[in-house]
This record gives C-alpha cells, sequence and structure tokens, in this order.
C-alpha cells in the first residue's frame, strides 16, 4: 500500500516508490516501446523478450527442420497440458485440471453445456447484464440450444436472484473482475449461494488471472474459462484455457467430442471414448505457434508471488485515482470503478463524455489505454511491467491533454474498428 | 501425365520430368531440411521462407512495439477476412464467402448445427463410418445434442441410402479426400443427390484445398470447413476455415455466439445481432500469430493454377506406385490407395504388417511419411515443393531399409504418442 501522508504527491514520490518496489526487476524481461507507458495490459499483455527467441527456434528449428517430428521431439503435442499447469498455480488449481484450448467463447460454451447436464432437472442460467459481452451472447445462445432461460441481472441482484431462484437455478456464471469498472466479485461467498441452492458456478478469469490471485479450488468452483492474451501475455489472440474442478471431471461431456478429447486420439477409433482427466476438454488441433508463445510468456511468472503482483496493482491503481484527484480535478473525469482497492481489479476506468476522443489524444501522446462505448476510458496496471513514476507520467500527460484541449481535433475523434 | 514407355524407370528419368516441371521453382519458396525428402505435407505442410520474416515482423514490431493498435494499424483485426479470401480461390468460393477462424472440428459442429436448424423436420445426419475421426465424434455428439440420428455408412452406401433416406435426410456431411486411403468422392454428384431429396451438404476439405482443385459454388456445396495445416502451410495447428454458400448466409446462425460474429462488436451492446456475412461464423479472438503465420504461408499459392498442382500431384502419384510395384514387388506391400489418380488425392498410402516399425526405420533414412493404425504408410506428395527424383530417392530408400530389414528392430517398433 502506498504509505505517503503529505497532501501533494511529486513525482519524486512515485520514483521513490520504484526504487523499494520488489517487482521492480521484472519489468526488463518484456520489450516495451522506449517513451511510452503501456497501460492496456488488460487488453493486449506486453511482449515478453523470452517469446522472441522462443517463437524463432519454434518456427525455424522444430517446423522447418523438425516438421511433424517435433509433434513429439519438440514437445507439442502436451503444450496444452503443460501451459494449463502453469497457469494452474496462478489460480488456485491443480496442475492436472487446467488445460489451453480455444477461445475463451468457446471454453464457455463448453462449459455451460456440461455444467446444465450435471443439473438436467434445471431451468435457469444466470448472468450479469453488464459483464462482457461475449459471455452473455453465448450464455443466450446456449439457453436457446438447451431450453434453459437465460436471466441477466445487475451486480446488486446475484445473490438475492439466486436465492430467489432455489431448486430452479442450475448455473450462475460470472465474469471475476467486470471488464469496464473492474469490480471484483466475491468469488468465495457467490460459489457458496450457488451450491447452497445446488447450483453450479462458472467463473469466467480473463481479467484476473496474471493480475490477482485467483484460488479456485479453495472457493469450491465447479468450472473456469480465461484467456491467455490479457495479464498472462501470451501475445494477441491467444489461446484460452478451462478448469474443471475434480470432482466433476468423470461427469462432464464436452459438447464438441473432437479428436483430442479422445482417450487415446491416435487409434483412431471409430468410437468416441473421452479422455479420463481434462484432456476431454480438448477439441482439434491447438494452434501450436499461438500457444509456444503463451506457454514460454506464463513462464515470466513462475517466480513471480501472485500476493505480491496483487499488492503493487492496488497500490498503482490507488495512486492513480490519488493523482487523477489531485491533477485532473477541474477536467470532469468520474470514476467509473471502485475507490477501494480491495474491490477493484487490476485497472482504474474514468469516465468522461469526451473519453474516447482523450484516449486518442493520449495514446498520440504515448500513455497507451483504451476505450469501452460510451465513455468509459480503461487504464490497466500490469504489476510486472508498470511502475510508479509510469503512473505520475501518465497522468501528467493527461493533464497536458486536457489544459490544451488537445483531444480537440477531428483527428481524435474518428472511430477505429478497434478501440 | 507421366509419358515414359520402357519397361523400366530409373533416376534419371526422374531427374528429366524434374527438368520440365512448371512447379519446380517454387520449391525455393520452402524452407526443407538437407538431404531428406519430406512426404507428409498431408499432415503439416513445410514452412514457406516468407513466414519467418513475417512472424518476426508480428512479434517484435506489431505485438512488442505496436502493442494493442496493431489490431487497427497492422490490420490484425481483418485477417480471418484477408485469409479467408485467399482460400476461397483455392476451393472456388467467393473470397467473403470463407473466413478463418477455430479448428475443424469446432467449424464442423458450427454448419452441423446451423444447417440442421435450416432442415429442422428432418431427424438424420448421414456420414461415412471411416471418415477421419474427428468428423463422425463432432457429428455423433451433434446428432445427440440436436436429437437427430446419426446413420455412418461405407463409401459405397452414401448414394443409396440418400435415395433411401429420401426426406427424412437432413444433412450428408463427408471428406472429400479420405485421410487414410487418399479416395475421392464425387463431390457433384453426391452434392446433387442430397439435393434432390431436399437435404443439404457439408464438405471436410482438410485434404483438399492447396492439394487439389475445389470447386465449391460449381458443385453447389451448402457448407464447407478445411484446416489450415496441410497442404496450406500454415504450421502445426493453423487455423481452419469455414464455407457457407452466399445463398445461406443470412439464415444461418451460429450456435456459438461469441462477440467477433456480433454485427458490431466494438460497441458493446448486450443484445446479440449477427454479422450480415461470413463474419456471423466467427466467435472469439483469432490466435493471431498462427492466423498470420498462415495468411502469409497461402500466399505461395497467389501465382499458382491449382490445375498445374494437381496435374503434377497426381504424377507423383502415380510415379510412385509404379516405382513401388517396380522396385519392392517382394516385399509384401498392399496398395491402400485407388491406382486410377483420378480417384486419388495428393497421397498414396501403402499397406504392410510392420508399417509402423517400417515408416519409423525410413523417417530415421529420412524420408518422412507418416503412419494410421492399424497398418497404414501414409505418402504424401505436396506439388510445390516435392519432385520426381524425390519420389525414386524415397523408393531407393525404403528398399534398402526392406533388403536389408533395418525396420526389425525394437528401436523403431517402440510407438510414440503422435505418429
Amino acid at each position: 500500500m502506498i504509505q505517503i501522508t503529505q497532501d501533494l504527491l511529486s513525482r519524486a514520490d512515485c520514483s521513490a516508490l520504484d526504487e523499494k518496489d520488489p517487482l521492480a526487476g521484472c519489468k526488463s524481461r518484456f520489450a516495451l516501446p522506449d517513451g511510452e507507458v503501456y497501460l492496456d495490459g488488460n487488453s493486449l499483455g506486453a511482449l515478453p523478450k523470452a517469446v522472441v527467441e522462443r517463437m524463432q527456434r519454434a518456427i525455424v528449428n522444430e517446423w522447418g527442420s523438425g516438421l511433424i517430428r517435433s509433434w513429439n521431439d519438440a514437445g507439442w503435442y502436451p503444450a496444452p497440458q503443460r501451459t494449463g499447469a502453469k497457469i494452474a498455480r496462478l489460480i488456485g488449481a491443480d496442475s492436472d485440471e487446467v488445460i489451453v484450448c480455444d477461445s475463451t467463447s468457446v471454453n464457455l460454451f463448453k462449459v455451460l453445456v456440461a455444467a446444465s447436464r450435471l443439473r438436467p432437472d434445471r431451468t435457469v442460467l444466470l448472468v450479469e447484464r453488464g459483464n462482457f459481452p461475449t459471455d452473455v451472447y453465448v450464455a443466450s445462445e446456449t439457453g436457446n440450444l438447451l431450453g434453459l432461460e437465460v436471466l441477466a441481472v445487475e451486480p446488486d441482484e446475484i445473490i438475492p436472484t439466486i436465492t430467489e431462484l432455489g431448486e430452479r437455478l442450475a448455473i450462475v456464471q460470472l465474469t471475476e473482475v467486470n471488464y469496464k469498472s473492474g469490480r471484483i466479485y466475491d468469488m468465495t461467498r457467490i460459489t457458496a449461494e450457488a451450491h447452497n441452492v445446488g447450483a453450479l458456478a462458472i467463473w469466467d478469469l480473463c481479467h484476473s488471472s496474471g493480475a490477482l490471485p485467483v484460488r479456485l479450488n479453495a472457493c469450491e468452483v465447479d468450472f473456469a474459462v480465461g484467456c491467455g492474451y490479457k495479464y498472462l501475455n501470451g501475445g494477441p489472440g491467444a489461446p484460452a484455457y478451462v478448469f474443471v474442478a475434480r470432482r466433476h471431471l468423470s461427469d462432464v461431456r464436452n459438447p464438441i467430442s473432437g479428436w483430442h478429447g479422445h482417450a487415446r486420439p491416435f487409434e483412431f477409433t471409430h468410437e468416441f471414448e473421452p479422455h479420463g482427466g481434462i484432456d476431454r476438454m480438448l477439441i482439434g488441433t491447438a494452434p501450436q505457434l499461438s500457444l509456444l508463445a503463451l506457454e514460454e510468456a506464463v513462464g515470466v511468472f513462475d517466480d513471480v508471488d501472485m500476493e505480491v503482483v496483487r499488492t503493487k496493482s492496488r497500490a498503482l491503481g490507488d495512486l492513480f485515482i490519488r493523482l487523477v484527484d489531485q491533477e485532473l480535478a477541474e477536467f470532469g473525469f468520474g470514476l467509473a470503478s471502485p475507490r477501494n482497492s480491495a474491490e477493484r481489479g487490476s485497472q482504474v476506468s474514468l469516465v468522461h463524455s469526451e473519453g474516447y476522443a482523450i484516449m486518442q489524444a493520449l495514446i498520440d501522446a504515448g500513455v497507451i489505454g483504451d476505450f469501452r462505448a460510451p465513455d468509459i476510458m480503461r487504464f490497466g496496471f500490469a504489476a510486472l511491467y508498470i511502475g510508479y513514476e509510469d503512473i505520475w507520467e501518465s497522468v501528467a500527460r493527461l493533464k497536458t491533454i486536457m489544459q490544451g484541449r488537445v483531444w480537440d481535433d477531428p483527428r481524435h475523434k474518428a472511430r477505429k474498428a478497434v478501440t
């Protein structure tokens, strides 16, 4: 936590915090552009330097020279399991309960169908209306496919609705950290409430894994999914992962029964026999280049304590809010994230009616956050490569933009496909 | 076609064919290990040299420096559409009818569900029992999910069964070129027979695209899927593609409604509204590193006429069979592929009771084919990088192994995970 008592913070105060940061050395593990501050690791994580060499080897040596032999000789075949085991440590799961495959959306579909089959007499799937759209879209269409009612409510209504639905409730599906606000759900309590009425809990960890310690098994979570390209730094569109609690593994049926989920895929038998373990969640052949990049990237966390990451991440967010209050009070920003860092993931969102143009101007000034419609400016704090003075620098550049109305330029107002 | 009239072929005859080969220049576009002959492009295509530079740029410049901006600035976002358009030309589809996404198995699931919804009153899904297992597994589990009967028959029974099923038949799902035998189905005729009874046809092009000209629209095919990592040379586990005929596009509903299939994904609306075109078949974020490798690899075909590829591929297969007959008659090999090249894809499969060990010994001798249980030795002929003398060399090395019983060694008999 930040322990600075004077009224006004200075750049020197921030720099002093960097000097005491136990994670300061991690920044050198990443290739980051000079002169810029990258606050969008919650959307696409930065490039770990080790990935460059790993990919060169994967492409030139393993693919180019090893060719088909590399499925065995270079260990391509078990990469989904190896990478899953590395991620498992970060999310409080056993190494054989997590596997890397497909996209988060596809994995969500798999576990929604699988979970609903474990509760065949129940009819309602409960979700948060303001969750990341793909979660709600996938839940909704899965509900259509299976004849389940999908109930989308506000965050505060989740627990009362669980109680009210009782034995009608099959599944609660939520994202632990909201993509817009950064608000954290109480995973322990909601999972327990779901279990109290006999329902199952599915958690999306896209904005959790690599950002804060997740304790899936301590919370007795049933299923989880998450992506590899945000705080895990696996590269653009990196494969996702899926967690199935051991107690469910033998009963879970993957609705898309591809050959990699077979007990013995290379026997090419006619009948589908699911693998006994987490491999049953696999479908087709993994996109190895993207997968090997993710595996190498996740290795960056091997000697990192997620509690230390969390402590720094909270402090970075607190510092950002404090500096916004101190430096930008006159410019009409609102805070769209919880002020209390215990309730906030590794991002802070500001709200401003000109948020889109301001963010474009800020990106042009070398501070890279992002924008979510209609008016949210997101700033993500990846504790492995963002320091305290970076936060000062970001707010300082934002202040320059606001003071000079730099954002008020048609160039900054023209929306791009991806923001 | 090979036009050599004497009884016995020699290495010099093969070398003379290479000199007249219009595709001979294409081999230099690939990075291939010295001294080896790679006859497994039907399993994992060779590395196009241009991919090495492209991936270096994608990783270091676009991910490392461009970071999140590269979704717009480096054109990451429309890569599935761009790559789909390139593949479309190779399979006789319009450029906006094909998109790259997910794995073949996932795409097959999507189109099976989508197609069955277009024939809601029909109850049977017809497949080939000996198709690549994932196709049969996926069809079978999709049938369970939707309450469809899945009927798996032998190749010769397909057309009579279509007629017999009549209005009960919803979908025929087949792979054009069989993974084991290389046998080609008559896509025109089977699609027409399916349409005659009001059913839909879904074709898997895994062993077709990049190996022979496919004419999806000329055959009036309804849906197709295929993989990027065989003859398209997209790299291990490269993303797959999906084709939806234009006449079906507006009626097709993707059962996994992820945000990339939305009409306006970056507006983050609560309600799912499918994209008007082929983008509706997308689900989550594409694994960009694997996707960009595929895009670059498919570019190798930009100046290539698939009719020329097909002519050479048939000649390579014919030559291989002729040399096996000439050189290996005493060693007990059977032919598991059609002898008539018009009925055969770009591979020749031999059958031998010691096939596994023989193939391992052959790989050790630098001729890389593969093995499919229980006794099939596959040899794939990727016409862009395999020449006629390569065929001679392969058979010569195989003869040495057979003459010296090199395969009869415990080292070659120990089975590996992936063969």
